[in-house]
């Protein structure tokens, strides 16, 4: 039997590895443009700055170690088209340029999603670049390096911006922030991007919100960048505006793709055609909060993806099915950790729900413990059933929080659960009553009075 | 409506300002014996190596506060009877030895546990110490001011004991530490206890396991302790080897004491006399794992106890419900975090239980991201449904995985849950797959290979 994997990152390498682990018998082949198979991408930003020392740290494993379990990883080449109905492959060696076919009996895709680099004028100057794959992070290294930027900017204030924007500042430029909306982070509540726009001033970030960039301009080098009536100085661009999924093969072969733009998948991570599963960034899943479909591309999730794919490609049958996401994602700018679980208050009204919210500061431990820091918290409950739909979180211990509330999610709990739940306590770890526990208590209140609200007017 | 309460710290301060708050024009009091009402015990052992700096720190409210919220806090007060007939109270000023009576219409016990003594020789000696209360790190402190004890003994490997260890070695003392069974932190199973010794050991703590305690020896001032036909020298000794429920009071009142000796009571915090709830470290409540009656008196379950008495009291209706622990504990030793959640594979085993369990290292944050730390993590699971019975672990991030496993099991989630749940990830927080994944996905593999063994056999 022949399994062949389009795409290595995260979904694909797992997706090898866990075939090979199931069936010793199984022929592997991984074809992948970039010219690394198993990277960390999620460590890019900290490699800029040296955080992170060397390339080699991101590098998880080699083609060389893949061969030693039997897995043939053939980088820098690009499979141009797949016929379903053959199940034959076209595929480029981009070293040599050379063309060939292959076939396969079972096949997975996991072409990852690429970088958005909207069309602004000046984008293709020498200085602007957008952060994806180590090749990235090496060109910007070498540029960096030759020319010494004083002055940064950065385009959007997701995640990748404001990592960029903590690692850049890190190297000791003067580093600005532009985001089209009217706040950064806007995947969160207003109080959430508020503490992050504090925290990017604090450390001396120039942040402008609510401005389009207009162009950047220089000759060769990108020198400025226009928005509004404004015009900085820059000697460096980094455009972080989001990432849309690579489905360009996967359509053309006749594979359905969802409403997301993603390629559709069932449970089982199987495409619409037979013999052929998909995972990953490429993919899209099911939000289990509101139940919508949902397109997050997550290192992490793409490796429980791949998991499923791989399981399942190698057996031939249902073995492993991925339920969906519950869309929980962390990040850190400076010395805020910022991180949401479920679906924000926004999100959730979208999704038809009708909310009851609440937030609150707390300390990471017990007050007199010494070190003890600050953590907003913001929890969102369904008003019909006072079901969790949500949290956000910024400052200490947001990791431990959000892990919390998101394994809360997957078992479907409620505010009154949260209330009394039995979590770990002892001076050094928490308050006597954990913060999750102290906003539920809050909105357990919040309950309350609206149903003595009913009550008074019935 | 006269609501009293006997006893403060965490479930009788919490009830009163919880019923304070719902019903504004009860009168409340509460009877103490310790001269302050409302303080943090857990932090104690931090209190005598000054890692908490002044005793001030550790008493959350003040009578005068209580006062500004119309409670009557009556420190020093014993209550030496209750006559639930006629609803009388009689009551001892410890300052002045007065007796009188008061009268209640609803009582709320939270009379606490006291630290157990055992009957060694030579315990009554000066330099023989429990720690319970803060009166008891007063004595402490007082007695390392005056005689620089250099040679410290703990008698007890539980959590109490193993902080105090850590608290005497920052003071400068040669700590021994003596436990009666074969390991130490025996609610834990052994690869934890081990990591625990392997800690105290680095940290030069004598750790002597298997051994009891035969005598203490000395004239006035303890000397030496005795033990198998070993003699330690020691100028101070802390026992710690447990708690037992101070129930006399209710007892005698009549009150219904549960299979554990601690205070029955229902859900919503009732005894089995009308009127009287109870709360806190006296009362015994449901481990929601095992379905069985435990007693686990911690001062975050005794805050959430006291919350639901207080408004069950306040409101005289089944307003809120307690629905049980799961078992959750967390302490330091030196540089270690020790937690666990639910049930050990011996507690589950003796609960009935089949178990598969697996255990591993990880790391706590990206193995590339700078300071990344080791954990070790084991998780139980039930053989016949998957369901997850328990969780411990050992190092770093402890507090957060535990956490987890606690939100998991209130859940009722099994290890496939676990396999594929959406936790938070970026490299500063962890690495790519939790370890929770990666121990669930090692379970899961368990489970894979002994249903295989079933059908091979079949």
């Amino acid at each position: 039997m022949r399994l062949v994997i389009l795409g290595g990152v995260a979904a694909g390498t797992k997706a090898a590895s866990r075939a090979r682990r199931l069936d010793p018998e199984l022929e592997i082949t991984v074809y992948q443009e970039e010219p690394e198979p198993s990277i960390s991408e999620c460590g890019l930003p900290y490699l800029l700055s040296g955080v992170v020392g060397a390339r080699e740290n991101l590098i998880a494993r080699t083609p060389e170690k893949f061969a030693e379990k039997d897995i043939e990883v053939l980088v820098r080449h690009r499979v141009e088209s797949v016929d379903v109905a053959s199940k034959t492959l076209s595929v480029r060696d981009l070293s040599t340029g050379e063309a060939f076919d292959d076939t396969y009996e079972r096949l997975i895709i996991a072409t990852g999603a690429r970088a958005v680099l909207p069309p602004i004028p000046g984008a293709d100057l020498d200085g602007v670049f957008k952060l994806r794959f180590l090749t990235d992070t090496d060109e910007i290294g070498r540029y960096i390096e030759e020319r010494s930027p004083g002055k940064a900017t950065i385009v959007g204030g997701g995640y990748i911006g404001l990592e960029v924007a903590e690692n850049l500042c890190a190297l000791g430029m003067k580093v600005s922030l532009i985001e089209g909306e009217d706040r950064v982070a806007l995947a969160y509540g207003p109080e959430v991007s508020e503490n992050v726009e504090a925290e990017l001033e604090a450390n001396d970030v120039g942040v402008y919100t609510g401005e389009k960039v207009a162009e950047f301009t220089g000759e060769g080098h990108v020198r400025s960048v226009r928005f509004g009536d404004q015009e900085l100085d820059t000697d460096l661009v980094i455009v972080g505006v989001g990432v849309s999924p690579n489905v360009e093969l996967a359509a053309e072969a006749g594979m359905e793709i969802g409403p997301t733009g993603a390629i559709l998948v069932d449970r089982n991570m199987r495409t619409s055609i037979p013999d052929v599963w998909a995972a990953g960034d490429c993919v899209e899943t099911t939000n289990l909060v509101s139940g919508r479909t949902a397109w997050v591309p997550l290192g992490d999730t793409a490796n429980q993806m791949g998991r499923v794919a791989g399981t399942n490609a190698a057996t031939g049958e249902e073995t492993l099915e991925f339920p969906g996401v519950l869309g929980t994602g962390i990040f850190k700018v400076f010395d805020l950790n910022v991180g949401k679980t479920g679906l924000s208050e926004k999100e959730a009204e979208e999704a038809g729900f009708e909310v009851v919210s609440a937030g609150s500061w707390a300390h990471d431990r017990a007050g007199y413990y010494p070190g003890a820091q600050r953590v907003f918290l913001k929890l969102i409950a369904d008003r019909a059933t006072g079901r969790l739909l949500g949290a956000e979180a910024s400052g200490s211990s947001t990791d431990k929080l959000i892990d919390i509330c998101a394994t809360a999610l997957w078992g479907r709990l409620s505010y009154p659960d949260l209330v009394n739940i039995d979590l770990a306590y002892a001076p050094p770890y928490g308050p006597a009553l954990s913060p999750v526990i102290q906003v539920a208590t809050i909105l357990s209140g919040k309950f309350d009075r609206a149903r003595e609200g009913v009550r008074a007017t019935e």
